[in-house]
Parts: C-alpha cells; sequence; structure tokens
C-alpha cells in the first residue's frame, strides 16, 4: 500500500462515517450473498483482464481506434459471458463489468432483447429451437427496429417482410434508403442473427410491424449472407465498445416458420390468423420486451449516477485547493470543504439513491405484473406502463445531468479520459433518448395521467395506485382554494405533502387547460399546445413518487442506517426544491400557493445544517456501492485516493507518449515553409 | 443540387422568414467587410482542405485514434495558421475554422496566451526579441501554469525558478510529483517555448510566482531538451485535435533575461526590484491576460450555443416523426411542430443571441478600459473584471447545457459521432473549467459586490456601474417591504424590472446572511456558509446584465430586425423564470414576493403566441450565423436539409466498414470455446 497526503486524507475520511457502509452495500444488492457472489465474479473478471493492477494504464486509455476501442469491447463481452455460462449467474446480463448497460457490448443484447422478444413473443416450438443456442452463445442476436428516419414513431417503420408462397417464407427488403436500419447494438459487426421489425405483408395486404428472427452471418466464417449489407455506424459520443450498426436488406429470404407466432400466424397459402383468444394488440406486446429493458434502465441510472459521484467525491477529499475567501490560516483546504462543492456533491449522491429505492418499488410492483400475466392477468399493465415511462425518464433525466455536475466538480482533471468521467457521461447520456425519447415519454405518463383524471370525473373507479393521489382532486380541478403547506418542514410528511400539492396541481393545470383548449380547437391541436403542462405534471407526479418509495425504503431499513438515510432522503426532498443545479421546472413549487416566499428561504437555512450532518459520511455513502477500481477505471477515483501519483502514472503509460508521433507530425514538417517546424 | 423530401421541407422553412437574414448576419459579425472576408478567409481554408464536397467524410470522422486526431488537427491548424499570416487577417486567431477556441489548436495558444503574456508582462527588449518570432511562426509556444494540483489556486504552484548567480541565470524545476506542470495546450507535443509560471527565489527568498519565456524543445529537430520531460495526457473529452501536455522540470538552465521584466527584474548579483512606479500587485497583473481570454470565451460561447442549436434546428425541420396524440390525418410531423421541440428550439436560440449581445456589450466596456490602461488609467479594472467573472461563469454554463440540451433534442442520430453534436457538447463542455472555473467566479463577482454593498452603506461612492443598481438597496437590506413587479409582462421595462429586483432581493439576502453570520463565527466561517447565497446573488445580478444588455442591442438594431429581436428577447426573458431546461435558480424568482403564482400562469401563457410567432423564423435566426457547412461538420445539420442520404453516405464511408476489423476480431474466434465463433 502506498502512503501519502493523498492516501492518509482518503483513510482519515473513511474512518468518520457513522454507519457501518457493508451493511449499506447490502441494502443496495438485495442479500449478503448476492453481494459475495457478485464480488467473487469481478475478481475472476478483473484477474482474467488483467485490470487488478489500478496502477497499470487500463487497455481502453490506450489511444485506440474505432477498431481497438471495439476489440477491447469484444474481449470484455467476451469474459463477462463466458463467467455467466460457467459460473452459471446473471449478474452480468443487464450491466457489465463497468457498470454499463450490457447494449453497450457486442453481446449484451443477446440476452437483454434478443432473447426477451423470443420468450415474450415466439410460439413455444421458436422457442425450443432459439432459446438454448442463445443461451449457450451458439448465436447472437441483436433487436433491429429503428431506422434512419423512424425510431420513436416504430409504426412509420417502412422495412417489409412479404409472404412468398413459391420459397414458402418471407422476402425481406429495404425499400428506401430511409427505411435502412440504423443503430442496433451489436449488428454492425458482431451479430450472427436479429430479431427484425418489418411490415408483414401477405396476399398483398399490409399488417403492419412484426417480429421476424433472421439470420444475417454466417456462424462458418462470420461472413454477411447475401442479401444483407452490414455496418458500423462509428464512433459514438459513447457505446464505442460495441458495434451499433446498420443494415440494408435486398430481397433477403427467410423461412415462414421464423415470423415470431406466439399470437398470429401466415399459413402456408399466406392467410394471416390472429391465435384464438388474442386479443391484445399489437403496440401493447412492445411494451412487454420495453418493460423488462425499461426497468433495467432505471436501476442502472442510479449506479452510473453513483459511480460519477463516487469518483467525484473521492477527489473532493483528496484534492486541496486555496483556503475560504477571508481566511488567514495560509492552510489549503480539502475542496470539500467548500459550501458550493459539498451541497452539489451531496444534492448528486442523494440524487443516486433516490433513483436506486425509486427502482427497487417499481420493480416489486413489476414483478407482481409478471406474476399475474403469466395468469392472463393485466390489470397492472396501465399502471406499471405509466410508472415506467414517468421513472424512466425522470431517472435517466437526472443521472445525466448529475454525472455531468459531478465531472465539471474535479475541475480540469475531470476533463481527462482517464478521469474515467467522460465516459461516465457520455454513456449515461444515451439514456434520455433510447428506450422511449424521454419527452415522449412524459407525453405517454401525461395520457395515462389524463384517462385518470377522466374517470375519475365522471365518477368511475380509478387504477388502485391513483387512488389517494386523486382523493380531493376537484378541489383542484376547480381551484376552489390554494393548498398551502404548513408544518415542519423537516417532517417526512410534511415534505411529502409538497410533492403531493403540487403534483395535483400541476395535473389539473394541464387539464384544465388541455379541455378549455379542446373546446375551441381539435384535441390534437389543444394537447400539443398543453404539451409543457403536460410534461410539467408527469414529472411532478413522478418526483412524487419517488420520494414516497425513497421515504418508505428508509422507514423500513434497519436502524444502523436510519438516521444518515433520513437524512440523504429529506436533503434530496429539499433541494430538488432549491437547487440551482439543473431541477427541471423547480419554479411550480410557487404554483397554486404550495410554498411561500418565507418557506423557501426556510427551506434554504435548513440545508446547511443536514449537509454538515452528511459531511462525515460521505466516503462511507459511495462506498457502499461497492465499486471495484477496475469497475470505475478512474485515475483519480480509486479506492485509495491515490489520485495524482495514479494519473502521472497512467499518462508516462500512454502509447501516445512513445515517441513516435512526434516524429511523425514533424517528418511532414510542423509548419512547412516556415522556419519553425522546417528540417534542416 | 440533390433534391428530395427533406431538402424541400428545408427550402420551404427557409421561404417563411419575416426578414432578411443576411441582415443579421451584419449584426452578429459587425460589418458587412468583415463578413464577406470571412466567408473568402473560410472558402480558402476549406478548399485548401478538402472538405467543400459535404457528402464525403470528413476526415475528423475516419476512425481515428489519439495520433490521427492530433494529426489531423496540426493539419487544420496550419491551414488556419497559414491563412491568416499569407492574408493578413485575425479571423482564426481567438475561434479556428470549426468555431472551437484556438485553444483547441497546436498553435492556438501562440497568439492567444503565449503572445499576449508577453505583450503585457515583457520588457521592450522582450518584446523585441519574442513577438515577431511569434508573429511568424518560428517559434511556437504555449502557457503553462496549471500543474497536477493546482488549477485555481495559481499561489499554490510548487515549480521554482531558482537564480543562479554562476550561471547568471534561473534553475528551473519542479520539486515534487504535484509539481509538475499538467494541462496546458499545445505543451504536450508542438510547442518549441513556453511562458512558465513559477517560484521566483533569489538569494534563498521565495518572491512568489513570476513568468519566464523557455525553450522545451530544438528548433532543429523538434526534440526535447535535456532537463525537461514532455508527453501528451491523452484523449480528452474533446479538445483531442491538440495535446495538452505534461511537462516536468530537473535543473533546466534558462538564461536571466528570459524572466518576464515589464514590472520587476532580477539584478547579476540577486537582488530582486521592482519597478519604479509599480505598485500593481501581481495577482491583478495575471487578470491582464485573463480577461482578454475571458472576452474571447464569452464571445466563443454564443458561437458554440448557436452551432448546436442550427444543427438541431435544420434536422428539426427535416426530421419527420409521428404525429400528435389524438391526430387521425394519418400524415407525419416534422419534430419542430410539436411544442415541446419548438419551445426547447427556440429557449436555446434565444439564449445564443443572449450571450451574443452581452459579450458585444461586454467588449465594448473591456475596449474602454484597455485604451484607459495605456494612460495607466486603472479606474474600470474592478468593473471590468468582476463582469468578466459573472459572464464568463454565466455564458458557459449555460452554452454547456444548452448544447447539450440540442443534442439531446436530434434523437438518437445526435449521438452518433457524424452528427457533430458530440464533439460540439464536448468542447464548449470545458469551458465552464478553464480560465476560472465557474464555482469560483461566482464568489469573486460576489466578493465585488459586497464590496460595492459595503461602501453602498458606508454612505461611500459606488463604482459607477453599480449606482442604478444600488440605488434604493436599503429597502431591499431592512426587507421594509417586497418588492412585487406589477406592469405588462411583455413589456420590455417590466421584464427587466423583474430581473432587477431580484438581483437586489438576492444581494441583499447573501450580503445580511453573511453579516449575520460574521457576528457569530469568523469572516472565512461566514463566507463559506453564505456561499450557495452568494452564488445565487452574483447568477441573478450577472442574468439582470445580460437583459439589459439583450434589450439594449435590440432597441438600437435596424428596422428590419426589430420585431424578430424584440420577440426573441422577451422569449429568452420569459422563459429563463419558467423554463424547464436547467435554468439555475428559478425558483429565486418568488423570493421576496416579486412575483405571484398567478403571474407565473400569465407568463406561461404568454409564451406560446411568441413560440408561435417566431416559428417561421427558426431557419433563418440559425442561418444568419453563417455558419459553413464544414464549420459546423455535421451529417445532420447541413444547410441543404439533406440529412439522411448524407448521413448514409457518410456512414458507407467509414473506414471501420472495410471488412478488415471484423477479420481481426474473428480472427482470435469471436467466442472462442463456444461453437459460435469458433473457426471451423
Ligand atoms: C446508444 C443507442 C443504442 C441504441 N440501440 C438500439 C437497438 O439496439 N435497436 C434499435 O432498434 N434501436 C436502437 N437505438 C435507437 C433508439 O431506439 C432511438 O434512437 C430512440 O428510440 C429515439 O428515437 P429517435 O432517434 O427516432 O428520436 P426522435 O423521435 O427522432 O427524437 C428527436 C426529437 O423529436 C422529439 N419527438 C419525437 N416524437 C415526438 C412526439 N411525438 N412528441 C414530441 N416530441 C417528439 C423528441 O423529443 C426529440 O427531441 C439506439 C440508440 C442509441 C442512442
Ligand atoms: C481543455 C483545457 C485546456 C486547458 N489549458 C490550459 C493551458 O493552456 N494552460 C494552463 O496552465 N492550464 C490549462 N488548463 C487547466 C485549467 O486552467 C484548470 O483546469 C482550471 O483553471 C480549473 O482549475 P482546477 O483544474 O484546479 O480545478 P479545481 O480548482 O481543482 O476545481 C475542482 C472543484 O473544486 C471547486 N473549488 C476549487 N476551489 C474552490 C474555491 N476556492 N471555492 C469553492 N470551490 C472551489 C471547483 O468549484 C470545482 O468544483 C486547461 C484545462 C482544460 C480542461
Amino acid at each position: 500500500m502506498v502512503s501519502n497526503r493523498q492516501t492518509a486524507l482518503m483513510g482519515l475520511a473513511r474512518q468518520t462515517a457513522t454507519f457501518d457502509s457493508s451493511k449499506l452495500t447490502v441494502t443496495i444488492y438485495d442479500d449478503e450473498e448476492t453481494v459475495q457472489s457478485r464480488r467473487a465474479a469481478f475478481h475472476r473478471i478483473e484477474s482474467s483482464l488483467g485490470l487488478l493492477d489500478n496502477m497499470k494504464l487500463p487497455h481502453v486509455y490506450a489511444d485506440l481506434d474505432r477498431e481497438g476501442l471495439y476489440l477491447e469491447g469484444v474481449r470484455r463481452a467476451r469474459a463477462i459471458t463466458e463467467d455467466m455460462l460457467v459460473h452459471g449467474h446473471k449478474h452480468f446480463e443487464s450491466m457489465t463489468e463497468r457498470y454499463h448497460m450490457t447494449n453497450a457490448t457486442p453481446f449484451g443484447l443477446n440476452f437483454l432483447m434478443f432473447r426477451k422478444t423470443i420468450e415474450l413473443q415466439g410460439a413455444a416450438m421458436q422457442k425450443e429451437e432459439w432459446l438454448p443456442l442463445i443461451d449457450q452463445m451458439k448465436i447472437n442476436g441483436a433487436y433491429v427496429q429503428t431506422e434512419l428516419s423512424h425510431g420513436t414513431f416504430v409504426r412509420g417503420i417502412e422495412t417489409t417482410a412479404t409472404f412468398d408462397r413459391d420459397s414458402d417464407g418471407f422476402i425481406l427488403n429495404s425499400p428506401t434508403l430511409t427505411s435502412i436500419k440504423y443503430w442496433p447494438g451489436g449488428l454492425g459487426l458482431s451479430c450472427s442473427h436479429a430479431v427484425i421489425v418489418a411490415r408483414l405483408i401477405t396476399n398483398g395486404k399490409d399488417h403492419g410491424m412484426h417480429w421476424f428472427v433472421v439470420q444475417i452471418r454466417s456462424l462458418e466464417d462470420h461472413s454477411v449472407l447475401d442479401g444483407v449489407e452490414l455496418g458500423d455506424i462509428g464512433i459514438k459520443m459513447g457505446y464505442n465498445g460495441t458495434c451499433n450498426g446498420y443494415a440494408r436488406f435486398n430481397q433477403l429470404r427467410i423461412p415462414r416458420k421464423n415470423l415470431l407466432a406466439a399470437h398470429v400466424q401466415v399459413l402456408a397459402d399466406g392467410t394471416y390468423i390472429k391465435n384464438a383468444g388474442d386479443d391484445v394488440p399489437l403496440s401493447k406486446r412492445l411494451y412487454a420486451t420495453m418493460l423488462d429493458v425499461r426497468c433495467a434502465i432505471i436501476e442502472s441510472a442510479a449506479f452510473a449516477l453513483a459511480q460519477a459521484v463516487t469518483v467525484a467525491s473521492r477527489y473532493s477529499i483528496v484534492r486541496e485547493q486555496g483556503s475560504p475567501m477571508f481566511d488567514e490560516s495560509n492552510a489549503e483546504f480539502p475542496i470539500v470543504a467548500y459550501k458550493s462543492q459539498h451541497y452539489r456533491l451531496l444534492t448528486v449522491i442523494s440524487q443516486a439513491y433516490a433513483i436506486l429505492f425509486a427502482s427497487k418499488e417499481f420493480s416489486q410492483t413489476y414483478r407482481l405484473f409478471v406474476k399475474q400475466r403469466a395468469d392472463s392477468n393485466f390489470s397492472l399493465l396501465s399502471t406499471v406502463h405509466a410508472l415506467s415511462t414517468g421513472l424512466k425518464a425522470w431517472s435517466t433525466g437526472i443521472a445525466a445531468a448529475g454525472a455531468e455536475e459531478a465531472r465539471k466538480m474535479c475541475g480540469g482533471h475531470g476533463y481527462v479520459a482517464m478521469s474515467g468521467l467522460p465516459e461516465m457521461v457520455a454513456t449515461v447520456s444515451a439514456m434520455p433518448t433510447f428506450e422511449g425519447e424521454n419527452y415522449v415519454m412524459w407525453q405517454q405518463l401525461g395520457r395515462y395521467l389524463f384517462k385518470q383524471v377522466d374517470l375519475y370525473t365522471a365518477g368511475k373507479e380509478v387504477d388502485a395506485n391513483m387512488q389517494e393521489f386523486l382523493c380531493g382532486f376537484n378541489e383542484y380541478l376547480n381551484e376552489l382554494s390554494t393548498h398551502s403547506v404548513t408544518g415542519d418542514l423537516s417532517e417526512p410528511s410534511t415534505l411529502l405533502s409538497i410533492y403531493l400539492y403540487r403534483a395535483r396541481a400541476l395535473l389539473a393545470t394541464a387539464y384544465r387547460e388541455f379541455t378549455e383548449e379542446a373546446e375551441v380547437s381539435s384535441k390534437a391541436e389543444a394537447w400539443n399546445s398543453s404539451l409543457m403542462a403536460i410534461t410539467a405534471a408527469g414529472h411532478a407526479y413522478t418526483v412524487y413518487i419517488v420520494l414516497r418509495s425513497f421515504q418508505s425504503r428508509v422507514a423500513t431499513a434497519e436502524a444502523n442506517l436510519q438516521p444518515v438515510l433520513s437524512r440523504l432522503c429529506n436533503l434530496f426532498a429539499l433541494t430538488t426544491i432549491v437547487s440551482p443545479t439543473p431541477s427541471f421546472y423547480s419554479v411550480t413549487f410557487f404554483e397554486a400557493g404550495i410554498l411561500s416566499p418565507g418557506q423557501l428561504s426556510s427551506i434554504r437555512k435548513s440545508i446547511n445544517p443536514i449537509l454538515e450532518q452528511l459531511l462525515p459520511d460521505i466516503i462511507a455513502l459511495t462506498d457502499a456501492w461497492d465499486f471495484t477500481d477496475a469497475s470505475l477505471c478512474s485515475a483519480l477515483g480509486c479506492s485509495d485516493g491515490n489520485a495524482y501519483e495514479r494519473l502521472m502514472s497512467w499518462t508516462r503509460q500512454l502509447p501516445v507518449n512513445n515517441g513516435n508521433i512526434v516524429r511523425n507530425a514533424w517528418e511532414g514538417g510542423l509548419f512547412p515553409g516556415r522556419p519553425y517546424g522546417a528540417r534542416l
């Protein structure tokens, strides 16, 4: 163990914790057994990838080009997949050894979406045929839906699968430039198979989008099959370890049995039939795979944010820089001592926990739904779907903004790749876009909430989870009164009321705006012109759910953890109201007179004492996530605090510093035609 | 000219403008002559770099590794520097042909900071020696201040320059690991010289930081001189066309005459003397170079943001995706038609103009200061410095958040490198950090404002620019009344009052908080515990200045431009209050009862009509910045709107798609030991 000023500071900061961080680790991963088995898996993988020596420059920083980044992605994906197969666990099914979503690897979508779609949409025989091949990685599949000109609006896709009676199969075709498939993970270079979304055409009739299992590369030599053009889409903001790709189909023939047939079939004469008793519209079926992935995204957002703030917290403990204005001591202070840094760090830490606990509560509801679905009971579907849209949009938005905030908290060094932060930010920044673009998600949630209000105003029964929320909603709709919150602002119940009243008030505002507008224009126009209000309402509803989930998890946490978690939960509630860091719509807390300017100032004042109480726990709160050094891949954020030596050591190991590059630049004359740089 | 659905949509959108965008171009670049001369320069450069064919994949997307990115940076830097030397202009002195700050190129700091420091801190003979070499690019210099452990706190730097009488010079040394210079642009691989900031030690006495001109590489073969270790710091989030570097000095000897000596000298016997009549502390001298660069940063932030939103606007016109909820027309809508997209786009456009106009007003004051300084009149220094901190922090924060917002507005395609957006976001994201970290800037502004309040309360004269602002400030300090704004919310003067009252109220709150706290604790503790309030006050003051500048530029704009610019200005003022996109502290508009919940709802309602009025001008407002296609370097954002064909064409040209990479991955067996990927 190295020992220097930085490691000493880190050691001290670790000792000040008011609670046992390993207990919190168990809370995060649900049970001790999972914690241990994950640790063992990480150790095996990091050892096989040569990542245990954290003074060695990680290969991903070795100045790689597109090919190098991809090959490194393949190498890592092999290691985690092999470990899951050999040791029979699923630790890397939705998150990688770097805590990225597994669609960041060339094999990840095989399980995350390819398998899942066949499982949910395939007929029994199809599952029998393909699932074992997937489970043993004998094939590797992509999920291919998005086209050059259609992502969000799936019904707009143009790829066709036309039934051809002579060959007893379909002919897959990309009729236009804009119909080229573009974006699917693993498609460009790595996948042998894919689930392709295409419009099914039989006997001249267009039946809209359906799923087809399609082989695209040879299993013998990995060459691209005739009738397919495949390619990579190049460097992206992040996710460069995988090959998001494009595909163009030119009259590719696929067997009839490859249409996923859990719900529909095409007979040998081209007749299109729905399976008996199946009346769920196909668009609803789409949710099934999506819901699963969304669950994974929400959870993943918590870990992504926690990683970034772990690096920022550790660095803030060991970086000493200047002293506060008016200070005469001549000593330098660790940057965590500056109130702004202290405030920003803990705000983001509280957000990571807020997402985590909200995700846990949601998963619980989701699991119940999956259980009921097995008995063809879909009663929870609309609730689960609505929650998934709001939580997906909220958590990914917060995580992306918070990760960038954490990066900025590391000053200049946070901008260098080896800090790990640029890649963390880039990776989490994709989340607001994929699997349901966030502004589109807010609308879906808004639609659900409006439907519930419709039921409520019609005196009909609303969904069980909305009953309490809509209780007394008429008062809001009719603007009968203001809804000011009174009571102690440090009481969880008071804080929850603030969020509840705000959510109701904003929903009422949006609903009124829409209804009034719909009287003078079309419903579509009214909806569109109320879009910002609808988004605000969905957002407020979601944050209310998040705070409620956070509070309920705190209430049931074990005694040792209660004080720190309840402080964190209150901090989350208070800073979401007044925070200067991106806090979507904070101004709305004043709508309907919910808070007064006086209360605003009390809220501000109450934050400093909580920050003081939480200061000694900053390291424990981030240690609790149990990130390995290799998973953070950060010269600034390793657990020992040895930031400067490591950053300098990694820098010296960079291939760019081997001297050749200067020679190559000089070769052409750095500045030809001028004395400087002209060769003598 | 290609003609397809997308180019047709773009053509239509260009026709709907209510004003002549070329007039606005002249406003942006100050005069017609500059517009023309810039255009000619861009054309020469783009033609010499082979960038005029916008269907050809730009080289920077050709899957480059660290070396390739740097060499491409060198190639481009040569072209723009050569053009300036040959054609005698300065169009690329502070911004490159991509509208990045020129510290993004290997030669940029030669002019931006190396020259500037010598000009301001050098004695006459020193200028005579070095400036001509710089101007003709016979040498290329870096500005080397930051060390591994010190950036913000410059006084903490550890590098020493010890006077050595025997050799009549200084010995430059890096005494510790943490003293290694780390970050300077161009240092790693490109510079022959540098201004190095080091502690001057003579006759055993430490005189603190001074500037030294130091040669670090041979001018004959570019090899690193003995006594210096140099290297690149590898891939960064952005700026990869240059070589931010590190340097360690091991007893490097430099001549005595290389100490920059405008203000101080070291005599042959080691005596340290200040030049007669020179009593400006050195820390103030630091501002001189910084102020210049900050001027450039503020301006640059406007262009950086405008570039990102130009791409997003053009893409939003040509991307058609789905239809609003309840719409039955079966037609697809361009995404700009969705109110959320429409709102976000115009909000960001208005921010880009707000930064631009604020920067123009500030530059005017700054030029006056520079003129006065020539006559040793420093009376504007504190004002100019204070404004520069606030505007730097505000504009870079807004630009970074807005560019990312623009990127997200392009959905999935905004995430691919070839959209140009990831690099735009990454580049602008460095700005909140360098040349004065933003949270540190807010404190400096706060310090200035507090000093002004001190003067005011002591009945002394405040700075000229603060007189109106502090007029009647006692009422705020004493909380004598609330300061509600009445009047028409579409009147510029009413809007400006909102911002003025808020800024006063927040400054009073911060000042009171600090003063009260300072009675029970030390001033340093009081300052630190009030940090968030101080930041909020500085922020509010700055936005007030920005809005005032925007309004005054609108008032003097030519008649044809007035309607569109005043709408944009009002939109900026209104959305900054209620916007859901990151709007630092929007909640504070309710402090001191400035706005009521009722007014909030009027503000919301008044936004939609302005958005409608501005819709036909979206393309003209972004065209006006006169960005060439090559400078945007974006498959989605070229002026013709031909987004899909170009994206697909560039994708097919990517080197990764030449087939080798798949063979290389396959070579090792994509998944060895399993049937899939095992070679036959
Ligand atoms: C890293 C990554 C991995 C991916 N992996 C896969 C994969 O494996 N398989 C696959 O098939 N696809 C994949 N995709 C594609 C992804 O699913 C789409 O990009 C995503 O669904 C967003 O759709 P879009 O790109 O069409 O965005 P768009 O819909 O074009 O969004 C652009 C803008 O338009 C706005 N907008 C669009 N519609 C509306 C509306 N109705 N109302 C209001 N505003 C609207 C949005 O808010 C946004 O601001 C991936 C994308 C990324 C970035
Ligand atoms: C792209 C790029 C180019 C650069 N080019 C050059 C160059 O050419 N030459 C050169 O010399 N340097 C260069 N730098 C370095 C740059 O000047 C520093 O990174 C910058 O000054 C920020 O300082 P820092 O890194 O020490 O941040 P830090 O001060 O370490 O900031 C880290 C965190 O601490 C907080 N903090 C620090 N001090 C205080 C305080 N007093 N009060 C409250 N909070 C505080 C900050 O808010 C921040 O959140 C460059 C950096 C970048 C990113």
